[in-house]
C-alpha cells in the first residue's frame, strides 16, 4: 500500500513507481498466464522473447534511437562498461582517447582505459573537489583521439552536463547511468551511449547502450576483449550471446511501459526539474545554513548534495535521524564525500521533496543558532 | 496457485520452487515491513547488507565452503567467467592451461583462454559428438599447467562428471553452472568453482564462485584484465565493488534457506538421482523407441537429451505439442543439436518427471509401428 511506503532517496538502487512494482508483484508467480514465473522462462521461449523486443521497441521509441543504431543490454554495470569502450572503441593499444573528468565515475572510467591504450585528460576537476564543469575553451581535445568519453551526471559529486559537449568529428561516449530516462537526449549526437539502469528505469544488474553502428562490427574490437565483453558479439545477438538479466530486463520494460503512459522523458525531464529546482532553492535560501558545493550550471538535478552549517558532522547526523523519523531515507553523502545527498530519480514522487523541504525548514528553525 | 503451473523442463533460466516465488511475491513491494521493495534498497543499506551477508554464510554452510576460501558473485554469466579464469590464473601471457573439453561449454571456455595464453586440450571428446567422458588415462595432462578446467556438467549435451576429477597438484578449476546445488561437492580439491545461479539457484543474472585464496590476492592477475573481473577486487570488496545484482542476490537468498529447510544437498540429490533415474528408465525401456545419445556412466542427472525412432524430426515435432497440451513444457533440444531435452533442475518436482514418463509411455504406444 502507498501508505506503506518511505521516501527512499537512495543514490542506486533506488525508488521505483509503485504502480511498477505492483504490476511485477502481481505477474511474479504466474506470467499473464503462462503458468510460469518470468524468472523462470527460457530467454529463448516464445513469451520471452516478445518481452525482450518489445523492450527494445520501447527504448528505441522512447529516447529516439537512430534506426541504424544497435541496442544493447549487458550485465557488470558501468564498471565493466569502463572496460568494453576502449576494448571496443580504440582500434589499437597504441590509440589515445580522451576523457572529460568531472568526477568520481568519469575518473574510473579514465583509469581503466590506460590499461588497453592511452587515456588523456581533456580536463579534470578534481582541484574543484568535482564540483565544476569548464569551459569548453579550456578543454583540451585531441582531434586524433578514438573518441571523447565524458559522464553526463556524476552520481557521487553531484554535477550534471546540462548540454551534449561538441567535440567536432571526434566520436562521443557518454556514461549517462544515472541521468538516462530524465530528459531527452541526442542520441544521433553520440557514438556510444551506456546506462546502469538502477537508477531512472529498474533495478540493479544491467546496463543499456545506445551504439552508432560503425563500432558494432568488430572493426576497432581489440583482441584481448573478453567475448563477453564485445559490441559485435552483443549486437549481433540481439544481446542474448548467453542468457541475459532475464527478469531485470522484464522489469525495466514495465518501466518503460510507464514511462509511456506518464508522457515520456519529457514528463521526466519536467518532474526532474521541478523537484530539483525546489531542492535547490530550498538551500539557496537557507542563509548559508544548507549549502550545495556544487557551482550553480554545473548542478545535477538527480544527485543533490548538501553540507550542514558548513559541514558540521553532528547536526548531519541528527539531519538524518530527524529524517529517519519522517520516512525520509538514504540522505547521507557517499562514504567517500561524506554530508547528505537527496537523489530525485524518476521513483521519487514530488510529495517526497516538499517533505523533505519541509523538514529542512523546520530542522534549521531549531538548529540555527 | 500450484494448479496453474506448467512443468517447465527449460535448461535455463529453469522452473523454482514455487514456495521460493511466493515468499519473493509476497515481499515484493514491501520487504520485510521497510516501506520498499528489495529492488529500492541501497546495496550499501543495513537491510541489504543483511541480506546479501546471509546468503554468503548459507552459501558456505550448505556447500561446505573452507573458511579462507572467498566467496564471490559476478554479473556476466558463466561467459564472463570464461575470461576471467585466464585474466586471473595464468599469471602471464605466456602460461599454459589445460582443458578438459567433453562439451560445447567446455569448448568455449577453452577458446576463451587463448585470448590470454595458452589453452591445451587435455582431451576432447567433440569426435564422439560430445557423448563421452574419457578415462583419465587417455587425458593428456601437463604438470606445469596454471590450472585444469572443466565443465561439471554439459547442459546441451547432457554429460556428467560422476566425480572430481584428479589432476594432482595442478589447480582444478570447475564450471558447476548446470550441476551446481544439485548433490555435495568437494570444494577443497577445487582452485575455483564458479556456477551461474539460474539452473539450481535462482533467475538469471549472477555467477556464483568459490576461489582458493591463493589467487584471491592478485599475484597471478594479468594487467589487462577488467577491475570488473578482477577476482582480488570482487574479494576485496565482498562482491560490492560496484553495485551487485541485488535483487538476483535476494533471490538466490531465498532458495537457499528453502534449501536449508528440505534437507540441503543431500536433498537436491537424492531427488536428481530419483527424477533422473526415473526418466533414463523409461528411455532405456522403450526398446530403441527413444535413445539418449550420452554412454551410461556420463550420463547427466540434469539434462537429459533424447531422440525419438532415431531422430525422426517429425514425430519429435508432434511429441513436443502432445507434451504441451499436457502442460510439459520447453522440451526441445538445443538448437545445436536438436532432439529432445528434459532438465531435471531442482525446481523441477518428481510429479512432473512421472507426468513426462507417463506421457512418454502412452506416446510410445500410440506411435510406434
Amino acid at each position: 500500500m502507498a501508505s506503506d511506503r518511505v521516501f527512499n532517496f537512495s543514490a542506486g538502487p533506488s525508488a521505483m513507481p509503485l504502480e511498477v512494482l505492483e504490476e511485477v508483484q502481481k505477474e511474479l508467480v504466474n506470467y499473464k498466464g503462462t503458468g510460469m514465473s518470468i524468472m523462470e522462462m527460457s530467454h529463448r521461449s516464445k513469451e520471452f522473447m516478445a518481452v525482450a523486443s518489445q523492450a527494445e521497441k520501447d527504448l528505441r521509441d522512447i529516447f529516439g534511437v537512430p534506426s541504424d543504431y544497435k541496442v544493447l543490454m549487458n550485465q557488470g554495470g558501468a564498471t565493466l562498461q569502463f572496460s568494453s569502450i576502449p576494448l571496443n572503441m580504440l582500434g589499437s593499444s597504441d590509440a589515445k582517447a580522451d576523457y572529460l573528468v568531472t568526477g568520481q565515475w568519469g575518473e574510473k572510467a579514465h583509469k581503466e582505459c590506460n590499461k588497453y591504450g592511452i587515456g588523456q585528460l581533456a580536463c579534470n576537476t578534481k582541484a574543484t573537489k568535482f564540483t565544476t564543469i569548464p569551459n569548453k575553451s579550456e578543454w583540451k581535445l585531441d582531434p586524433s583521439a578514438a573518441y571523447v568519453h565524458y559522464c553526463a551526471n556524476e552520481t557521487v559529486n553531484g554535477v550534471e552536463f546540462s548540454y551534449t559537449p561538441d567535440v567536432g568529428e571526434v566520436p562521443l561516449v557518454a556514461d549517462m547511468s544515472s541521468n538516462f530516462c530524465s530528459k531527452p537526449i541526442d542520441v544521433g549526437k553520440h557514438a556510444y551511449i551506456y546506462a546502469g539502469i538502477q537508477k531512472n528505469l529498474g533495478p540493479a544488474g544491467m546496463a543499456v547502450g545506445f551504439l552508432h553502428p560503425k563500432f558494432a562490427d568488430g572493426s576497432k574490437e581489440l583482441k584481448i576483449c573478453p567475448t563477453y565483453c564485445s559490441f559485435k558479439t552483443t549486437a549481433a545477438n540481439d544481446s542474448m550471446y548467453n542468457t541475459p538479466a532475464c527478469f531485470t530486463m522484464y522489469v525495466m520494460g514495465e518501466y518503460l511501459k510507464y514511462t509511456k503512459k506518464v508522457g515520456g522523458l519529457q514528463y521526466w525531464a519536467e518532474m526532474s526539474d521541478k523537484k530539483s529546482g525546489m531542492l535547490y532553492d530550498a538551500i539557496d535560501g537557507s542563509d548559508g545554513f544548507y549549502q550545495c558545493p556544487v557551482v550553480k550550471d554545473a548542478r545535477s538535478r538527480m544527485n543533490v548534495p548538501f553540507t550542514i552549517m558548513g559541514g558540521n558532522e553532528e547536526l548531519e547526523k541528527k539531519f538524518l535521524e530527524g529524517a529517519k523519523k519522517q520516512k525520509l531515507y538514504t540522505l547521507a553523502g557517499h562514504r567517500s564525500v561524506g554530508g547528505c545527498r537527496a537523489s530525485l530519480y524518476n521513483g521519487m514522487p514530488l510529495e517526497g521533496v516538499e517533505k523533505l523541504t519541509s523538514f529542512m525548514k523546520s530542522f534549521m528553525d531549531e538548529n540555527r543558532k
